[in-house]
């Protein structure tokens, strides 16, 4: 998978995980220490998070870091 | 999972699952296109690795890469 493809892939599923659970940016990027405008970025598929993010993604949605892989 | 955790353990899994395949670094580098001191580094938990090395890793032995995850 190429890596922008891959950007773009977890974006979309992040986005979904998210909306399911009817959390905002806000409240997501909150609970993972993050900022709202780094979540929108990821949203977009315009990061390559690190495994670290990822981690924390997982742990402020309630889900195993495996069910945001694309 | 404190970051720094979390990149050993991930170092730990990537050493074993290549291990119990019999891949030498050099082989995995090669596969995956990376150097052979950066999987040297990942094995010693010294690198967060990011998604698209996530997924290298993983075609390279031939694994998903939720397996890979601590």
């Amino acid at each position: 998978m190429l890596e922008q493809d891959l950007e773009v892939r977890f974006g979309e599923k992040l986005r979904r995980v998210r909306t399911d659970k009817l959390i905002s940016q806000e409240v997501l990027a909150d609970k993972a220490g993050l900022t709202r405008s780094y979540i929108g970025r990821i949203d977009r598929g315009q990061i390559n998070v690190s495994l670290a993010t990822l981690y924390k993604l997982a742990d402020a949605l309630e889900v195993t870091p495996g069910e945001l892989l694309p």
